[in-house]
């Protein structure tokens, strides 16, 4: 099931160093090595799947858990003002280990974070977005 | 179960306007009225939850579900080059609607997303962190 070059494969397998404060039979959690705010950690599944469009119901399921859990942890032993859950899959939505991770980061005004939506968002044609929501309405009947 | 001041239960109620591509018992996904990138979605309980502290654990995985397949109807309708998927809990976490809310955000390089990380993480001192592990670690087994 583990990728050899798979860094987070290291840690779940205990071949590896991190900050762990979590696992169970089918997830690991962990401090990143560079938090982006204090409390910032990962969940991960035991299993190398490298994005969302690979991860199983079942698995997505014990993902979830764990990721109420973690945010639950946070809450009493970092008091944030809010959090932002993040799972990038692909390069280009920062996605840099390939194997599936969930973020879990504790926020509070002024932290580190940017702003992660675009302060003027793109004008879609209202035309291409009918389209495109009669395209994944019949994908998501069928 | 519904807030009449909640624009999401309004959409749910179908007494709000949105571009609505899918719903069953627990769940509806419709893309916000500002997309972020082409196929920005959002997947939402119908129940009035707030967000990720007051979302219990069965709910999660009927959201985890939904927000599988949508991921799945973005790939083939979109072929993004990624995909980011975020939950942002709070004000200051950049939550604007209180009814909970899975953003799913295809990615495209040089979209309109920004960066999503600090591009100079700040510095934790180790021992900082390592109590907090301790702290964390403490929580969850409990």
């Amino acid at each position: 099931m583990a990728n050899p070059s798979c860094p987070f494969c290291a840690i779940i397998m205990g071949e590896g160093w991190a900050r762990e404060i979590y696992r169970d039979d089918h997830t690991v959690a962990f401090f990143p090595l560079q938090p982006a705010t204090l409390g910032h950690t990962l969940v991960v599944p035991r299993r190398h799947i490298p994005d969302i469009w690979e991860l199983p119901e079942a698995d997505a399921a014990c993902l979830s858990r764990t990721v109420l859990r973690v945010a639950a942890a946070l809450r009493t032993a970092v008091t944030p003002d809010g959090l932002n859950i993040i799972q990038s899959s692909g390069a280009v939505a920062t996605q840099t280990v390939p194997h599936l991770h969930v973020h879990l980061v504790p926020r509070w005004a002024a932290d580190a974070m940017g702003p992660i939506w675009p302060a003027k968002p793109p004008s879609h044609p209202p035309q291409v977005l009918d389209n495109l929501r009669d395209k994944l309405a019949g994908l998501m009947a069928s």
